[in-house]
């Protein structure tokens, strides 16, 4: 046992909180309802898969449909939804993409009325760069912990 | 698609985890009911607004007082309130200042019976600097997801 | 007041983030039942105490005996535990050890049930760091808030 400096590097400290803030961002813009732009966290052939969908979403186009109708749903129920994301471990891969699994929940309030846990999560990413540099999902993954 | 290095700079990654800390000591010091040291987390004429207030606390006394009215009334019930942000997106400023965005819960627990969920909501600052460099909150905006 | 460059070293907010990049990784292994592995992020003498449990786990094995055992009961009941930790602040101690403080919540999901809000908590540890610079629980005290 050594009290030693820490071996973490800023480049893998600055990595984690670059996900992290690009995590928060993605789930402000699902929740407040701007599909197309939270569509556009995902790449151009991006996939959204979750056990309990009945099939993915493949590609922008059917991921910011998948929003919306899932937005206009919560909106006619007069139901508001925070996705928070936690417990984020991230791995950088060989090929310059980057591995993440981290826990999500989501918040569930009625409006005039409660707010109650809806869903415990497990979210798995494979995230790449766009030409700018920035984040993108590729691949996602969502169980729910309700099924098994 | 690229994989290039990633463009996120150590100062932004810096700035959102300091802001994140920050955060973090003032919550803990709200739940623990330090009510003065809570307040000075605060700008000297900081501004703590909420839509389920009848009106803006305006002051580092005033944001003191109502803290600790609220916390005396929690420990008549025999109940622990626990404020968790999260989600959190900030940008830094022209003028120095910095915006922060959050969702923050609260989670109440009665002494001998259940945690729940009390209240969801989203969280809006504007952050300065004190004489010493430390942040200091000017103007926070507390909205209410159970309130249209 | 000033808007002067913020004071926060680099290195300050890459501890914070390694401790938190640390504990996500610890409760991920927690929650998959990798109780060795998990046990190996505490200390060879770490301690793990909590005002919810008759006596303190004292070492790897019996921290690994105890993960094991709480582990079986839920899955025997087909339960689902996710630990949240949050609201993290870190102090470096001049032996080179650090203090941590956060709150943790066990959020509970039933197969084909509900998910709820089991416990909440505050999370203090004592962390030092291994022979390769990794961080470890020396000492863990996990205070339950419905336990005055």
């Amino acid at each position: 046992m050594t009290t030693s400096a820490h071996p973490a590097t800023a480049t893998d400290a600055d990595l984690h909180t670059e996900v992290e803030h690009y995590y928060a961002r993605q789930m402000q813009l699902l929740d407040r309802r701007s599909c197309d732009e939270w569509a556009a966290t995902f790449a151009p052939d991006g996939v959204f898969d979750a056990n309990g969908l009945p099939a993915p979403a493949k590609g922008r186009a059917a991921i910011a449909a998948a929003a919306k109708a899932a937005g206009d749903r919560l909106a006619a129920e007069g139901l508001v939804h925070r996705h928070w994301l936690g417990m984020l471990t991230v791995t950088a891969q060989p090929d310059g993409s980057v591995s993440a699994r981290s826990y999500a929940l989501v918040i569930q309030t009625q409006l005039g009325g409660a707010s109650v846990l809806h869903r415990s999560t497990v979210c798995e990413d494979r995230l790449v760069r766009g030409e700018d540099g920035s984040l993108l999902v590729l691949d996602r993954k969502v169980t729910r912990d309700d099924i098994a």
